[in-house]
C-alpha cells in the first residue's frame, strides 16, 4: 500500500523539523561557545540551513500532497488535522515570497544590522538610517507578498511570523486600554513606594559559581531536566537549542546577582515550556510551541507571576542566602521582594521593571505600525521615538543610543515582534490567575517550594497541547475567556499597590 | 554569461562542504556538550544531514557537469583540475552504493554499535556476534559496489574512505617490514630499559583546572589560533569542528597528567593541520586534509616526533613544573623523558607506546583483510585475536574485553580504517626527518621552545597543500620519496636504543 498524501507530508516536515533542531543548536553554539573567528563561516552554514529548509517547503509535490490531504481530511483525527493546517501555512508564507527577496532581505537586515552596532556606538542614528530604510522597504515588499497569500492586513502578515494568527486589531484594544491605565497608576506605585523605608543593597561580590550554583539549584527544584538540556553564558540571555535538548543561557555579574537570577528563571520558564510538549509530535509542526506570546507567557509567569512574588522569595530567600553566603536584613525576603518589584520609569527597555515595560512596547508598536504604513519615515524616527517617551513615561532619552537604536529588532529585520512581549506578560497573569483559581494547591504548594502541581496545569493546558488550537482558543480553553489585560491589571494593582 | 561547469560544480560543493562543516560542530557537540537525553534525536539530526548530503551528491544533473567540466579541463588551473578530481571521485563512490544498502548499513552499525558496548562490558563475544557478521556482510557488500565503480580490489575499495588511492599491496610491504623488525628490536629495548635505574613516579593529585591551563599554554606556543578554536573535554579525544572553528578535546585523570598532556598537543598537531589549509579552497573537496595518514602524520610528527623527545622535554619541563607545582627529579626532564618513552607490551592499543603500537595494528589490518576476504569468520576472531597478540607480542588477552572487543571500529563499520594510524606513524618520522633535514634551524629552534620554522615547513608542504596532490605523491614532493618504513624504524633505534 502506498502511504497516503498526509503520511508522506509528515516526513517532509520531520525533515524540516530536523533542520530547524540543527539550527537550533548551532544559534546556540554562536552565541555560547563558538570562537569569535568561526562567525563568518557559521553565517554561511546557517545560511545553508535556511536555503535547505526552504528547498525542501516549496517542492512542488507538497502542494499536490496538502490537497490531497485537505480533500481525505475527514480520515485525520483532530492533531493530524491541526498539523495539516500548520502545513498549509507554512507552505503558503514560503511560496508567496519571491526566492530573490528572501535573499535581498537577508542581506540587507546582515548588513543593516552590522551598521546598527557601529552607529549605536558612536551614537549616530544618520549612519544607519538609509540601511533601516532598505530593511523595511524589503519589510514591506515581504509584508504585501504574505499579506496577499494568507489574506490579512499588512501589519499582520508580518506579525503572523512571531504570533501565528494575531491581529492588530487586538492589539489595539489590549493596549488602549493599558495607556490609559498607565499615567494615574504609575504616580500612585511611585509614591506608595516612596513612601516606604529605602530599600536596603546586597553588596557584592556575589562569585559567579555560586550564583551558577544556585541557579542550577532553583532550576531543578522548578522542574528543569538536566538530562535534556544545560545552563551556559552568553552575552543576551535566551532559551535555544531543541526541545529534546533545551540549551539556556545566561550572563553573571559579580556585583549584582539578581538580575541574572531572575534572568535564570525567566529562561527556565520558557525551557519547561519546550521539555512539556508532546513527545508524540516531536518534529511535526503540530507538536511545536505557539506563538512568541505564548511562548513569553510561560517565562513570564515563571519570573513574574511567580518568582517575583512574596511566597515564592519567602521560600527562596534562605536558599538565595546559603548559595551566596548572605545573612541580615538585607538578605531577607521582605528586602529581597522589594527589589525584585521596585518600580522606576527608565529609558532601557530590557531593564523596565514590569509595570513600565508595556510603555516601552507600546511606543515601539505604534512606531513600527507607523513606518509600515509610511505614515513615518526612519528621517523622523528619533524624535517621535522622544516624544513617545515624553508622553508615555515622562522622561527623555539623552542621545538615540538609548532611544532609537537600542534594540536590535528593527535593524534585524525583525518587524512584528515588538508587541509579543506584552501580549506575553499579560497572558501570563491570565494563565497564571486561572490556574489558581481552578486548583488552590498551586499557590498552597509554591508556598512550600512545591511546584508540580502548577507544572501539571500547565502541562495539561499549555505544554501538551503544542498547536493543537490557535493562540486565541488554546487560551479560551484553559481560561475560560480569550486575553484580557484587565487581569494583568489586576495583577499589577494588588502587586504594586496592595488593592 | 552563464556560468561553466566547473563552476556551478563549485556551487553545489560549496554546499556540501557547509552540511559537513555542520556535521563537524554536532558531532563535537554530542561528545563534548550534549545532555544524554538529546542524543536520539541528534542522531536523527546527523542521519538527515547525511541524506542532504548524498542528495546533493547524486543529483544527475552533477554527471553532465562533471562530464562537462572534464570536457573543458584545459580551460581550468591545477586546483581546479584537482578539485574536480576530487569531485568525480565523491560523485562515483556516492552514486555506486544503492540508498537502501547505506540505509541497512547505518542501521546494521548503529545497532551493532549498541549491542557492543553491552557485550564489552559483560564480556560476551558471543552477544555480539551475530550484530558483527551483519555489519561485515553489509561492508561487503558495499565494498564489492565501490570496488566495481572505482576499478579497486575490494579492500583498497574499502580503505579508500579513510585513505583515498590507498593500496593494501603498499601497506603489505611496510608493515611485513616492521613484522620482522619489532621481535628482536623490542627484545634489546626492553633490556636497555631495564639496564636503566628506575623510572620516579609522579605522584599527584594534579588539579584539573591546572593541568587544563598547562594544555592551554603549550597550545598557544605550539601556534594553535584560540580565535579559530577551542580545548574541551569528552570522553575520547579528538579534533573536530571545522578548519575556522576547531574543536580539540581531552580528558583530565587528577592522578596522572602525563597522557592527558600527551593527548592535548597529538589533538594540536590535527588542528594546526586543518587551521592551516588554504582559505581560498576552504569549502572545497581539494581545499580539506588529506586522508587519514597525512592526517594523523601531522598529530604523530607534533606528539611523537617533537614532544617525546628530549629536546622538547628539556625545554617544556619548567612550564610543566610551573603549571603543576611539581619540583625535585622526578620533575626533571630526563625523567620526563624517560616516563614518556616507557616500552612495555601491553594489551591496549590506546595505551600502547610507540614501538609496540604498530603490533597492535598489523594485527588488525590482517584480520579485517582476512574477514573482509572470507577468510575468517567472526566466529573465529575471538581465537585468531590471541593468537595474534600472542605471535606479535608475546601476550594474551584474558578477556576478549582487553581482545577483539576492545575498538569499536569494526562494530561501528569503520573497516579499513585501521592501518591509517601506523602508516601516519611512519609518514610523520619522513616528514619530521625530511623537514629537520632540510632547514636545520626546526631543531635548533624547537630546542628554545620556537615552532614557527616547523609550522613553516609544514605550512608550505602540507598544510597549504589541501588536496592538490595524492597522498603519495605529496610526501614524495615533501620529502623526497615515497612512503618507506626504513625512516620510522631509524628513528625508534635511535630513540630507544641510541643507536
Amino acid at each position: 500500500m502506498s502511504k497516503s498524501a498526509y503520511n508522506q507530508l509528515e516526513n517532509y516536515f520531520n525533515r524540516i523539523g530536523l533542520i530547524s533542531d540543527i539550527t537550533g543548536i548551532l544559534h546556540w553554539d554562536s552565541a555560547a561557545i563558538m570562537p569569535k573567528g568561526g562567525a563568518s563561516s557559521r553565517s554561511e552554514q546557517l545560511a545553508e540551513l535556511r536555503t535547505l529548509n526552504h528547498e525542501i517547503l516549496i517542492k512542488p509535490e507538497l502542494e499536490n500532497l496538502i490537497n490531497e490531504a485537505q480533500e481525505k481530511k475527514d480520515l485525520l483525527d483532530a492533531w493530524q488535522e491541526a498539523n495539516l493546517r500548520q502545513m498549509s501555512h507554512q507552505f503558503k508564507k514560503a511560496t508567496s515570497i519571491p526566492i530573490k527577496l528572501v535573499r535581498a532581505f537577508s542581506k540587507a537586515t546582515s548588513k543593516c544590522e552590522t551598521v546598527w552596532r557601529n552607529a549605536r556606538d558612536e551614537n549616530d542614528f544618520k549612519l544607519v538610517n538609509p540601511f533601516l530604510k532598505e530593511v523595511l522597504n524589503l519589510t514591506v515588499q515581504i509584508g504585501q507578498a504574505k499579506s496577499e497569500a494568507l489574506n490579512q492586513t499588512l501589519y499582520n502578515a508580518l506579525l503572523d511570523d512571531y504570533e501565528p494568527g494575531g491581529e492588530s486589531e487586538n492589539i489595539d484594544i489590549l493596549f488602549s486600554k493599558y495607556t490609559k491605565f498607565l499615567p494615574d497608576f504609575l504616580d500612585k506605585v511611585l509614591c506608595f513606594q516612596k513612601a516606604k523605608p529605602e530599600i536596603i543593597p546586597l553588596t557584592g561580590p556575589f562569585p559567579i559559581k555560586a550564583q551558577k550554583n544556585l541557579g542550577l539549584a532553583l532550576m531543578d527544584l522548578l522542574g528543569f531536566d538536566f538530562n535534556h538540556g544545560r545552563l551556559d553564558i552568553s552575552h543576551h540571555p535566551f532559551c535555544g537549542g531543541t526541545s529534546e535538548d533545551i540549551r539556556i543561557t545566561t550572563r553573571y555579574d559579580e556585583d549584582d546577582f539578581t538580575s541574572s537570577l531572575m534572568g535564570v528563571l525567566h529562561e527556565t520558564g520558557h525551557a519547561l515550556y519546550e521539555m512539556g510538549l508532546p513527545k508524540k509530535w516531536q518534529k511535526q509542526p503540530v507538536g511545536r510551541a505557539m506563538g512568541m506570546s505564548i511562548h513569553e507567557s510561560q517565562s513570564l509567569l515563571f519570573e513574574m507571576q511567580v518568582c517575583r512574588s512574596e511566597n515564592f522569595l519567602n521560600w527562596a530567600a534562605p536558599i538565595i542566602q546559603k548559595h551566596l553566603g548572605g545573612y541580615g536584613p538585607a538578605w531577607e525576603a521582605k528586602n529581597l521582594y522589594r527589589l525584585y518589584t521596585q518600580v522606576q520609569p527608565s529609558l532601557i527597555r530590557v531593564d523596565a521593571d514590569e509595570v513600565t515595560y508595556p510603555a516601552h512596547i507600546i511606543l515601539r508598536y505604534q512606531l513600527e505600525r507607523a513606518m509600515i504604513n509610511k505614515d513615518l519615515t526612519p528621517n523622523d524616527l528619533p524624535a517621535a521615538w522622544n516624544d513617545g517617551m515624553r508622553n508615555l513615561l515622562g522622561i527623555t532619552p539623552p542621545t538615540d543610543r538609548e532611544g532609537c537604536m537600542q534594540d536590535i529588532h528593527w535593524y534585524d529585520g525583525a518587524w512584528g515582534y515588538f508587541p509579543t512581549y506584552t501580549l506575553g506578560a499579560m497572558t501570563a497573569a491570565q494563565i497564571f490567575k486561572a490556574a489558581c483559581d481552578q486548583n488552590e494547591n498551586i499557590m498552597i504548594d509554591i508556598r512550600k517550594g512545591i511546584f508540580e502541581p502548577l507544572r501539571a496545569w500547565l502541562t495539561k493546558n499549555i505544554y501538551q497541547k503544542g498547536r493543537l488550537l490557535p493562540a486565541s482558543k488554546l487560551l479560551k480553553e484553559g481560561t475560560g475567556e480569550i486575553l484580557n489585560s484587565s487581569i494583568f491589571i489586576s495583577h499589577l494593582k494588588s502587586r504594586y499597590l496592595n488593592e
